[in-house]
């Protein structure tokens, strides 16, 4: 098998070939959406708030506690605003989860009303570490992106920026972040928004990569990318050549 | 999580911590070794086999039917032979295994002995299709890897080379191919080795990506791939950013 294997001749569905071919790069203009982040004062989505704020997004991170967001939000500055879990899911376009797994389901169990109707992008990458380091965890759904939209029937639900580094997210000092998003969802227009959100970012660009049925690779490829960042001591990031 | 995540305070076993740093990419000599290629008629193992061939290594491809090795050996030149598969395992040095999943089992179950005391390299992706593309499978095992690792308990199991597009491996006119190799494998010295014979590849270089038991997420990643070349048009490969 390699990745440019001939599928079985049925593995296109008759609709893919009759599509009119839209350039994959031209993405929707999401300068007008609100981006919540769930787990907003945690390193992942504290970065990535403090990412797409700097980039001129209007962001609200999420915490249990409405205290926490908002010193978090005070410390992220750029305009972000900090509250409580269920208001920041209410009063955003899009919510990035960026919670621990731990706390995954429970979390998106809580807030499948107020994340009705909205974009939600799921960050989460389940993993277990022991002495050997880190490995894969295997929900039960498939992978914590399949978990989320199994949970949140009334949402639409993406997969993307599972593969960057906190330390260099939260680097102000740092300019731009030389790394591709995989973005994983069912809809075009959904994973459209999602690539154009993470092109915000300086040096980084979203790549659409396939549907939810095929995040848990992708979630768990952070469990690789823990082994080269010991290894080379490296803060890695992955690039699509070619693309 | 993310990829720089600090794991448990016990997540590092004590030797790592002692252990003098060696320079990672201090790689070892394998210009004396011979490298077998199980399933070396198929597109991927006809690839590899080339491109290690055009950059000096002694190389035997392995068939089933040493007709069909003989052939493809001499179709792909630079010195390549061709062998019924247990006479290229018992001929070569390393050993790739790039047969279909569907034979994977039974294949490497017939050799065995063959195998036995050889760096076996497996780069087998587990993969389903359907209308919607491609998708994981999960062996029971885990990973290909892994299922090979039980199978031979007599060789050492490395897993790399997953990810590579045979198109480009197989075209003459292609002088470079820009991707990073993710290695994975239990001992150091032989991912040291399969890094080696990635890095002969003009473009290439091998990259520790893990133990095997982070295998599967590196073999399915395959089919997020075939998602991007699909939607790209591309022969998409992987690079390693900052490492």
């Amino acid at each position: 098998m390699t990745t440019d294997a001939n599928p079985p001749a049925d593995a296109n569905p008759p609709a893919a070939a009759k599509a009119p071919a839209k350039d994959p790069w031209d993405l929707p203009d999401v300068s007008g959406l609100v981006v919540g982040v769930l787990g907003g004062t945690g390193d992942q989505g504290r970065g990535l708030a403090y990412r797409l704020a700097r980039a001129g997004q209007r962001v609200i991170v999420g915490s249990r506690d409405a205290g926490r967001a908002a010193t978090a939000a005070e410390e992220i500055g750029h305009g972000v605003r900090g509250l409580e879990n269920a208001a920041c899911a209410r009063e955003s376009d899009v919510v990035i989860v960026a919670v621990p797994w731990e706390g995954h389901a429970k979390t998106l169990q809580a807030l499948r009303e107020e994340l009705a109707g909205k974009l939600v992008v799921d960050c989460v990458n389940p993993l277990g570490f022991d002495k050997k380091g880190a490995y894969a965890l295997v929900p039960e759904e498939g992978s914590a992106a399949e978990q989320a939209a199994a949970l949140l029937p009334d949402s639409r639900v993406a997969a993307a920026f599972h593969h960057l580094s906190a330390v260099l997210l939260q680097d102000p000092a740092v300019e731009r972040i030389e790394t591709d998003v995989m973005v994983l969802g069912e809809s075009r227009a959904d994973t459209d928004v999602v690539q154009a959100l993470a092109a915000l970012i300086p040096g980084m660009r979203g790549v659409f990569a396939g549907r939810l049925r095929n995040a848990h690779q992708v979630e768990s490829l952070v469990a690789n990318l823990i082994s080269v960042n010991r290894r080379y001591k490296a803060h890695a990031g992955l690039r699509l050549t070619d693309v």
